[in-house]
């Protein structure tokens, strides 16, 4: 790293079921483990524990989440765990969290970085965040881009355009794709010239400030009062968020408000291996422990018996002891009081059961 | 029925681990309720409620399970369910049963039918064992034979001779056969003229008494002595089993050690649905729904949400909600502390799963 502060920002307000019946609403993704026994929040902070201080991650997250969020954080200091009022889209987070940088130092670089995603190794990603933080320092906004492993249709694509002089690593972003169809997608994969967009950026705080001023005006004149009452220290802050975040009328992602718009947006390829885990498919893929061996199984929990068992997914954290015999590319989530069994190629469909939990009214598994 | 007042001896000693995780060690599978809430030892006795009273059903099983069988069954004299101090083979339970009938009723007729096998409809088991009784009265050793719905291999088989002169539904057995080859067993679903040996039985005591005499004297000693300390009452033969049971050498089935030698076994056609609910195949067969339809599921439990699914069993009886999406042909068996997946067709091999256990010393799950 350089000798300039690095400053992270933490998105920690999901609260999605595609991970049902894992996740849940009290329980969100983002505050449960996979793996081990830390959370893929407290991961996404200890990946940059070498180059972020505790006291400069900033987490924006919702009032349900606040206080477990402070909870799995103890080192950061409390105040910087922010519950937005309520959730505005990425550009408003995106300006709260430019407003509190920029309020302590406004030349610092900021990464802006999911709270649930998986990342691996964590010295492939460092390498990539020092790489992203110089393109920033010089005033440039960097999107991560991920090589794309198959014709995902649910990812954002960033289109490569020229590599960038001087920067062997960093290409200029040609253009923004929404989820692209399916044909247009396998175009894609083949050509070679498009990435998945990771939803994780780099930039300078001022410089933000000004892209934000000049694509997003209306949303700029809250980020000034935020900034303002940042300044005034945590209490006039806590007082004061409220009032303006009522304000705030611009309701867009920062990929569209911003980036998209910007002359300044850079894309730096991933070197790292990466995640949403955002179906059990996704976190089936991504816990592989043979990655690329279709028979290779995932088996979390104290006691998980596999007999004649390919390509499975077994998560019971729970305590219990499972046991599968003879199935193949099948999901198993138990938890203490609902269990999923899901065909692995069928998890987008979760999403049915927790259609049928709110028609039954059972609202105390979702 | 007839004038003449039924017994039931009821074999309730099993302790097989073939439905793990819903039956183990303590909780063997007659003392469990598939469907409703009855165990399936309760729906034997209840089955047989319009033809056998209660204080006429004996009950044999083994130490560790006698309080819960006395305790499941309340209207059952307590003197009446008899704990084997060791299992010794059906042969030496039928000598017990036969000396404690005998020393009530020598001349009685007594049906002697295992506590974990599904009958349905009650009606026409009834009907079936009104002709058997009366076949019984005029000294025929009753078996009921299952007409085969598939060429099983794990069953023994009886062939049957010419039907009884005067007994428009009974035959004379020709032949009892112990498990046949798949090929074998092809041939005998084919051909018509082999049923499946239920283990259950109809007879007179004291025929039956007789019958062991000629086949098995050496039990035959030792029933003699059990009819005498029945004869003495509850507390005498309380004392006194132990050391008869003991004395016994003879290890064999009825079957093999009787039946097979007589010239007295006759077979009874069974009009009524049948099966031994050994594997959860069975179970998921058994408790279909819609028979014969593939795609049928079987679920039981309080919240059972079954996306896209089909031909799948879920008992889920403890209580905990229980999804599968995109599924097909798959068991699911949830308890309190441990879960089962496995695919339907792949039910014997849950065996593995317990040789799993049994090495890895997890008995707290067996």
């Amino acid at each position: 790293m350089t000798n300039r502060a690095l400053y992270a920002l933490i998105l920690a307000g999901g609260s999605g079921t595609r991970l049902w019946p894992y996740s849940r609403r009290r329980h969100p993704k983002q505050l449960l483990p996979l793996l081990g026994d830390r959370s893929l929040l407290q991961a996404t902070v200890d990946r940059l524990e070498p180059m972020v201080r505790p006291d400069h991650v900033l987490v924006l997250t919702s009032t349900d989440y606040v206080d477990a969020v402070r909870a799995q954080l103890p080192r950061v200091p409390a105040q910087q765990v922010v519950a937005e009022p309520e959730a505005l889209g990425t550009a408003a987070a995106v300006g709260l969290g430019v407003a509190l940088v920029a309020a302590r130092d406004p030349g610092a670089v900021m990464a802006v970085l999911p709270a649930d995603h998986v990342i691996t190794p964590p010295a492939a990603f460092l390498g990539n965040l020092v790489q992203a933080a110089e393109l920033a320092a010089d005033g440039w906004l960097v999107t991560f881009g991920i090589r794309p492993t198959a014709p995902e249709t649910g990812y954002g694509y960033i289109s490569l355009g020229e590599a960038l002089v001087g920067h062997a690593a960093g290409f200029r972003v040609a253009e923004f794709v929404e989820k692209p169809g399916p044909a247009t997608a396998a175009e894609y994969v083949a050509g070679g010239k498009h990435l998945w967009n990771s939803g994780m950026f780099v930039w300078r705080a001022d410089v933000m400030h000004a892209e934000i001023g000049r694509h997003l005006p209306a949303l700029a004149e809250r980020v000034d009062e935020l900034a303002a009452l940042a300044a005034a220290g945590p209490d006039a802050f806590a007082a004061g968020l409220g009032a303006v975040w009522a304000g705030i009328a611009v309701r867009t992602t920062i990929d569209y408000g911003v980036m998209e718009r910007s002359d300044r947006a850079v894309c730096l390829p991933a070197e790292f291996a990466w995640s949403d885990v955002g179906s059990w498919a996704a976190v089936a893929d991504a816990l592989a422990t043979v990655p690329g061996d279709p028979a290779a199984n995932v088996l979390v929990g104290p006691h998980v018996v596999a007999v004649d068992t390919r390509g499975s997914l077994v998560l019971a954290r729970g305590g219990r002891l499972v046991a599968t015999v003879g199935v193949d590319d099948l999901v198993v989530v138990d938890t203490a009081d609902a269990l999923l069994v899901c065909r692995r190629d069928r998890a987008q469909d979760v999403r049915q059961v927790v259609a049928h939990l709110v028609d039954d009214a059972l609202t105390e598994y979702l």
